[in-house]
């Protein structure tokens, strides 16, 4: 019997559209899940492809040419684990393991290490598109030792999205350095479903804007620098109806957000790299604060915010202006990504290349946007960009429209309309242009009731002054 | 030779300066420090003081009264751990460790576990009040198991701070409770330093106050319900002048704000247990983006803000209208890290007593301050209040003073002047009281690129839309 050039081990619904997609390309695939079921469902459901179900860990391995490729497709965390301590009895040295599940970076750090102990070769890889992406064609993240990479490239390019010709996939860096891209993805993700929010709840509060119009608006903003995936599907979720009521599907939705930690591991990363990351950790938050949905409405119920008016404005304008704060504020959540990419690159070693990775950001993945082009051309124009305003493009967006972007904001504190991750992008551009920020004082402070000692303005060195017998 | 009733190991400034604070209350006291010298220098600067130096670790031990009662004042991490292993040997079942340091919560719980394991009990303590409380009287919040909190109990409330004669120091909990709480204050303590500092920014830029009349200001905030140590060495602050230079000494601190952790800690804890905290953790990333200097004042020169000009307002009205801004933004922030405290027991199942806690707070630490008999107050008018917003008093507050604080964000935001604390103070205000948040448009962003399911509002259960088919 000859033997498939890569096996997919876990066939839930991302490893059965990922083994699908790479059948798809010409590869020839085994396939292997704990329960026997989804195996001879997924053949049953294909027939006539180079797919080849198999029914034991021997089995699946000894079915593969080697050195071995297999894709691992399990829940992060324990069953990751489970699954490779499975594996590894029957593996040959320089077999190649790929986690394509979202696992936790240190993990990956330390599987990786484990496994090199023991002559195994391991690719963590970060993969978004939900479903549709892993069948049709996802972007692809693989960090890990580059002779592996070398090794599966032909297969994970191949089954990547492209755009313009260029495949989503490109080699990431060593050891963790793919699944923390893909974590600081969905941070970024959590980022702009957030700001898409909240530019949904002032055009809804402010300008009374109905599902309808709410669709025109988003169409209109899919059509113009906003292009995206994200925009995309908001524009066509407000097109839906709910069978059962007649009521627009949106309406019907309890407003309890669900999450599954990606998005806090990415702000818990920019802690430990002393990263201001703040308009990933506010739509984190938010997340936490829309969950609390009975301690709100009881709350709704005593709190009193201002009176609500109707607005006085000119309402194409005010619909204009939150398009442009929206902009800007996504602007600053990647800046603050890309920065946090760059930190963790020096602390890790990783080397990443940030103009690549903004490139394979492009296509297949839920982040996917016209506007990421910029980045990857403010990284080819400087690749030592320290932070993604600096870059002449962005400095000038986010200059012109800072007009409108602040109104926004005070029309939202003013109507007691929670915008946190406007207000926080915002503080943080102001923030990050402020020469003389008022941490001077909070030095003072430390020095006083701590002796911290602090910096001078004048000289070099650190001093302490005696600030209760001065 | 008679024995002595504690014992203090690692004599730097906080250990040395406690162990001749529980001398002065007319306990007994051995004291050890790996060098030698340290040792000698104390019992040299100490004469006729019943403290006994010890040097070697045998003698140290072998110097106390059992069941021996031994406060660690090492540095948190590995050190504490090499100190732990160091006595282990010399002690007996039933002695008590007491860990005095800024140790990681989780450390605590470790430690606990594997001394109880050999029979030797554990108390993982909060110490708060810098070098001068430690001397004189630091708020102490002591968790471990209930036997050995009573047997060092006499000691630990002779040392502590007073308010009306209470001690500053009450058993929080079992295990890590004792350095949670501690972490939460330093949390605490962050906030209230950042919200003092974006005040002092807002004064100055806005209404052009010098150090003279910020001083005044803060002198009559100190006179009203702003009470507190931070805001009486802020006052104190002002009042210095750099001795090489004749400027105000404020003035010549530099703008970059170290920290040691517990901040980061604290926000990382909120991150895991589902809390938003989102003003402790803007502080942090406000000292991350003081620290950045150099990058900033490159970026002042080609991010250009608003045109500055001159504030057209009533000046004294604007001066109270941050007053208020800052106390409701106190008090959402205090709001949240009850609410974390409250999550973590919760979760670790430590029982936590919040009035209790504010009653420990209101001496010897640096957040001590007058409002914090309010928070007592609230709690013991219902034991249960799920969030200090809920209460009557902070409730009055915060609603009464939501137009001016709306006012003072919405100049900030205007004029470029980055006010993240007060600003996510207000929308933290905003979200809770808000009945339906726009996280439903988010919930179907999950379930058309995830199938993640969505809650309804009209019905129990979990659903999913064919988003793409309809």
């Amino acid at each position: 019997m000859s033997k498939q050039q890569i096996g997919v081990i876990g066939l839930a619904v991302m490893g059965k559209n990922l083994a699908l997609n790479i059948e798809s390309r010409g590869f020839t695939v085994s396939v292997y899940n704990r329960s026997p079921e989804k195996t001879k469902e997924l053949i049953a459901e294909a027939p006539g492809k180079k797919l080849v179900g198999t029914y034991s860990i021997e089995e699946f391995v000894a079915s593969l040419e080697t050195p071995r490729r297999i894709l691992i497709m399990v829940k992060a965390g324990g069953p990751t684990d489970d699954t490779i301590k499975q594996l590894v009895p029957h593996l040959d040295k320089g077999d190649i393991l790929i986690d394509g599940g979202n696992s936790y970076f240190p993990d990956t750090q330390r599987r990786t290490k484990e496994l090199e102990a023991q002559g195994i070769r391991f690719i963590g890889t970060g993969v978004s598109g939900g479903e549709e992406g892993a069948l049709k064609g996802p972007s692809i993240m693989p960090g890990g030792q580059k002779s592996a990479y070398e090794l599966v490239e032909p297969i994970l390019t191949a089954i990547s999205a492209k755009v313009n010709g260029e495949p989503c996939c490109t080699y990431i860096g060593p050891d963790g350095a793919g699944h923390y891209v893909k974590m600081v993805h969905n941070g970024i993700e959590y980022g702009d479903m957030q700001l898409i929010c909240e530019a949904y709840q002032l055009l809804k509060d402010v300008t009374q804007a109905d599902t309808k119009e709410l669709h025109d608006i988003f169409a209109e903003w899919n059509r113009g620098e906003l292009d995206s995936y994200l925009i995309e599907i908001t524009t066509d979720i407000f097109t839906k109806t709910d069978p059962d009521t007649g009521k627009p599907m949106v309406d019907v939705i309890l407003d309890a957000a669900g999450q599954k930690g990606t998005g806090k591991w990415t702000s818990q990363s920019a802690l430990d790299l002393g990263v201001p990351l703040s308009i990933i950790t506010e739509s984190v938050f938010s997340r936490f604060l829309s969950a609390m949905k009975e301690e709100r409405v009881a709350a709704s119920k005593v709190l009193k915010g201002p009176a609500a008016k109707p607005y006085d404005g000119d309402r194409k304008a005010f619909i204009e202006a939150v398009r442009k704060a929206l902009y800007a504020s996504k602007i600053c959540s990647y800046a603050q990504g890309f920065a946090q990419m760059r930190a963790a690159s020096e602390e890790y070693g990783w080397d990443l290349q940030y103009g690549e990775i903004a490139k394979i950001f492009r296509g297949g993945c839920i982040i996917r946007a016209r506007f990421l082009q910029n980045i990857t051309d403010a990284y080819k124009r400087n690749p030592e960009l320290k932070n993604l305003l600096l870059d002449d493009y962005f400095r000038g967006v986010v200059e012109s429209y800072q007009d409108a972007w602040r109104e926004v904001v005070a029309v939202a504190v003013s109507r007691g309309i929670p915008a946190p991750a406007f207000a926080s992008a915002l503080a943080y551009f102001d923030s990050y242009r402020t020469e003389r920020l008022p941490a001077n004082l909070l030095q003072a402070q430390r020095d006083y009731f701590g002796a911290h000692t602090f910096q001078r303005v004048d000289k070099e060195g650190t001093f302490h002054f005696q600030w209760m017998d001065s």
